[in-house]
């Protein structure tokens, strides 16, 4: 039997255990070959082949519920599950999703895309099935040792260990969240991991497993006394886990995939909640993925056959070239932090996504890689405020949901000068709704003393960093989107901003277009377009969302424009278009009649291309020239 | 020396230790005599009554940086620092804060109220000393066991443990959050703390400490792994906070107050990351308290000498005058899952203050205490409703800030019928800042598929808890205030509510009130007052946040209103209102000029009885009345 037979689970289960290697095999090249000119994460999906193959081998899914942690891990289950046709469509515009989906498949038990909840959503399962009388169906979360860091991970396994529930939990270990994995707790798996006399004893341990089920119950509870007795003698030191009331098994090597499954099989006997602890390389089977999986975590498109990257013409002529957005903020806050000393930044492991591993190389003491931790991220940049410090802490938009509270709480009811940069603002395009940055404006706005701004290109992204960093101001939100950003010449000499002033990009009479940070360039092409058509159309950049400059927007209001067209790259509802039309219903109310809103509906977006998603938001160029002809 | 005579953390250093039991039991009397006439949280700060003397005794606030989590067992804290003659105005509008306020005081390092932020806040300033080259700073925070059940206090511990900050974390068990803790982290803490084994070892360790600290860098290495083993074997298990890096030491009894100075001026000398168990009672001192931590906590008036709860009237009568919004929930989900078996009840640690202890008493198998940890609560609800359960997530409102992104990303994303009541929405008043409910309503806005509504009593609460838990519709906020609701009558049958649909309770046609939720009971009084004054008002009572009774909206902009005035108690960006105005702005734009918002303005709102409050934020009855006079 080939991939090609296998259309869902029960086709794998024909085969003998011995023999699932091979399709594992084919699986792989499979993943590498479509990824290579269908981009998408390589490296995570890699490492976790055999192991999927495993637990569909062993498990009756979609019964048994399967829950993929973060998800983008998830390439092989897709594959294995009735899509493998579809598998070269994965994040383009109507395709599959890059994560797990419940809409799309009975075999996607819960969608994922942030990290750290397969936990939690596995015992509510689990405890569903329980109470409806179900007392043998399994529920499995895999979890990366870089999700572990969570905090909400930590919630969850404190309340399974309580539980009696039958849920396992799969550690996938593999030392990297998407950066190096970083904290207490990844040294104390390595130190598991590499603990000889540990791994002695654990075999042992596994060959009495099926015994030790077969005893009785007063029995088994001392089997299982002496074992974590044991395992914690043989460790030299302790076991996290079995601290919370999960019993812990493995370290087991994650590649060999007739092992997993003779051990997913003795533990799938077991009732209540068990952790399982699986080593596997990152990257597995493609030579630059292994050596370089931060890199090959998404690597875009490279060669099948040589692992090479193809890459682009923009990133091969590096800095001639306008920059992305995060570049230009990894450069910037390095030319910022040698003035500056109070200066340091901090990621919660998005290091190379936000390009905080340039200042990391140059002043590693000033950069903390605080793991997948959003809220602490926040108050521990709330505490280095508090004593004088000036921290950027830089989180992708669609993770600062994770640290809401502390933002508020921690930070800005304290008024502590923290600069926060959110990377990833608006569409982010193929990885879709669980990552679109779409909901910041509208969620941060109502805060207090929270300034919020957004720039329109890199000259403005810097001009911003400069002033957020200068003293006597509260905390101060910078948003900015994924991709490229306007200028070859990004690095011009920084100026300060005056705090919630807005300016005019472009004069005009006929239509006046407000934006607020990236939108204005497709603001400026419609103006330019309009024109060609006798239109005259002025471009007004707000900068700041917060505080508003009512002083513009007064100017703006005694003008004659026919149409005043507000454009923003997040959602309507509570964003910049509407605090515009407060402002206009209270102050100016005679003219709430010709302002048109383009902000993304009240829907959550798909994945696909961001110029596609923009088109169906009706917030690009296009929407913007006709709403000025629309009525 | 005497309490009286203490003015600062200098005046107890003139102490010996032996004298320091004395000031002890002159703050804990004097806690108990204040509270028992100015209400606030006794059962917490009783507990800490040694510790505070110790720290404060050992440390050099405030120059050592001291952060209490939580906050509300700082009591003592505030009567040693300079505020013992302001500590009969706590809680009191004017007065100082329930918790650590930085505006407040030197000594309140840093602000808290929501619980397990306190081991970031104190790595930020740890790192922060070092970067400034002071390496002698000790950063404490002092945590609850219930607090640590908190992910971000685990996110912490976890970046605590691989940097080398002077951090001191006291670790406060009494084994109890707010209600009773919960989970496998309190079951872990029991076992240390009941090892007789270990404690004997425990002696040997702590005589050995001033050696080993005296001993060469190559020498304690090899000592403290030595201690950490014997300490593994002599607890025939493990140690959490060591597995993470963190030399752990303890447990210890926290009202022996010379024990207690004796070992943190051996911890003072230590250089890097410790965590110190301290065992304490909650109550500690008062019989009642400590019989009844959980009543006790907050207990309102009560008899200083016998310690007997002065209850109220409404209190002692029980079912015949309106009840809390709190226990009609309690009550009514009782009655609603006695028919549909799919109902369960969730708290992330607050069972009593938000009634479901009702719900617990009779059915403990249907609802679920996670200890404090709302992200868990959210997808684990996710994980229930997606098998097929209908979960009532009851979190305080300004709690469920924690869960912002669980919210959108694991339950509104995949349109999981989950119910979340948000209790203590609105303000919240004596507990200020940090507990006011006033974001809910335009943090939650945004997000697609979600219902939002707010009952204008209880009846309107029992209906819409009864439409929530019907099949067929997505995900559903409930969000209701602290305190009283409106009828004694409140056991009346549940109706089905239209989705979306508001009502008139009023008939009127000189003015239309538009209110959300509670605040409807505002606008019906100034309505009857005002008919006193010749003038008609209708009160549209708009119950949905979410979707907008836009049916209803269009009728009221028919009608020849002269003004149509709004209200909420939710802040004013982004909430009711201004969704008001936009529906306005873009539905009937030349009705825009009649509105008034009334809602929170943009600022953090300090503490002080709810109506004083709701006078300053002018969204009562005198200010619904004004804003129809003024222009």
């Amino acid at each position: 039997m080939k991939l090609n037979d296998i259309n869902s689970p029960a086709d794998l289960k024909k085969l003998q255990p011995g023999e699932l290697q091979a399709i594992a095999d084919e699986l792989r090249t499979y993943i590498v070959n479509t990824l290579s000119t269908h981009p998408g994460h390589l490296a995570s999906s890699l490492g976790t082949v055999e192991l999927t193959v495993a637990l569909h081998y062993v498990f009756n899914t979609p019964d048994d519920k399967l829950i993929w942690d973060v998800g983008h891990q998830s390439y092989s289950h897709k594959i294995l599950t009735g899509r493998r046709e579809a598998f070269s469509t994965v994040r383009t515009y109507g395709g599959i999703s890059g994560f797990p989906k419940m809409s799309e498949s009975p075999y996607d038990a819960f969608g994922t895309g942030h990290s750290s909840t397969s936990i939690s959503a596995a015992l509510g399962m689990a405890v569903a099935s329980r109470m409806q009388g179900n007392l043998t169906r399994k529920h499995i979360a895999v979890i990366g040792d870089g999700s572990l860091t969570g905090g909400e991970a930590f919630e969850a396994l404190n309340n399974v260990g309580l539980s009696k529930a039958n849920i396992i939990v799969i550690l996938n270990d593999n030392g990297i969240s998407i950066d190096k994995a970083v904290g207490g707790l990844d040294g104390y798996l390595t130190r598991i991991t590499s603990s000889p006399r540990y791994n002695k004893l654990k075999e042992q341990v596994w060959q009495r497993l099926d015994t030790g089920n077969c005893l009785r119950r007063r029995s088994r509870g001392l089997f299982q006394r002496m074992t974590r007795v044991a395992k914690s003698i043989a460790l030299g030191s302790n076991n996290l886990f079995e601290s919370l009331g999960i019993r812990y098994f493995g370290p087991v090597n994650g590649h060999d995939i007739v092992k997993l499954t003779e051990i997913l099989n003795r533990l799938k006997n077991i009732n209540g909640p068990v952790l399982l602890h699986v080593v596997t390389r990152k990257g597995r089977g493609l030579k630059q993925a292994e050596q370089n999986p931060i890199v090959y975590h998404a690597p875009g498109l490279f060669d099948a056959e040589t692992g090479e990257r193809t890459l682009s013409n923009s990133a091969t002529q590096s800095l001639s070239h306008p920059l992305k957005y995060q570049e230009v903020f990894g450069h910037t806050i390095i030319e910022l932090a040698e003035k500056n000393p109070a200066i340091v930044g901090i990621t919660p492991a998005m290091a190379t996504g936000c390009s905080l591993n340039l200042m990391m190389e140059q002043m590693p003491d000033r950069v903390f890689d605080v793991g997948i931790s959003e809220q602490h991220a926040v108050t521990f940049a709330a505490g280095l405020a508090a004593q004088g410090m000036v921290p950027f802490c830089n989180i992708y938009s669609s993770f600062a949901q994770r640290a809401y509270d502390q933002i508020i709480h921690d930070v800005a009811l304290q008024r502590l000068p923290v600069v926060f940069c959110l990377d990833r603002a608006g569409l982010v395009g193929d990885d879709g709704p669980t990552h679109h940055g779409v909901f910041d404006l509208a969620a941060l706005r109502p805060i207090p003393d929270l300034t919020i701004c957004a720039p329109m290109n890199d000259h403005e992204l810097r001009h911003m960093m400069y002033t957020a960093q200068l003293p006597n101001h509260g905390p101060i939100v910078i948003r900015y989107p994924r991709g490229s950003s306007v200028f070859s010449d990004w690095r011009v000499p920084m100026e300060e901003i005056k705090i919630g002033e807005g300016r005019c990009v472009r004069e005009g009479s006929d239509v006046a277009f407000l934006s607020l940070g990236h939108p204005g360039n497709d603001a400026l092409t419609a103006a330019e377009e309009l024109e060609k058509q006798g239109i005259s159309a002025a471009v007004y950049d707000m900068r700041f969302l917060k505080p508003l400059d009512t002083k513009l927007l007064d100017e703006i209001a005694s003008r004659e424009f026919r149409k005043i067209i507000t454009v923003e790259d997040g959602v309507k509802i509570g964003g910049f278009g509407e605090a515009i039309e407060s402002y206009f219903t209270e102050h100016h109310p005679e003219q709430v009649s010709r302002i048109t809103v383009l902000a993304i509906p009240d829907e959550f977006v798909t994945h696909g291309s961001v110029a596609q998603l923009k088109a169906d938001c009706h917030i690009d160029k296009e929407a913007l020239i006709s709403a000025y002809y629309n009525d």
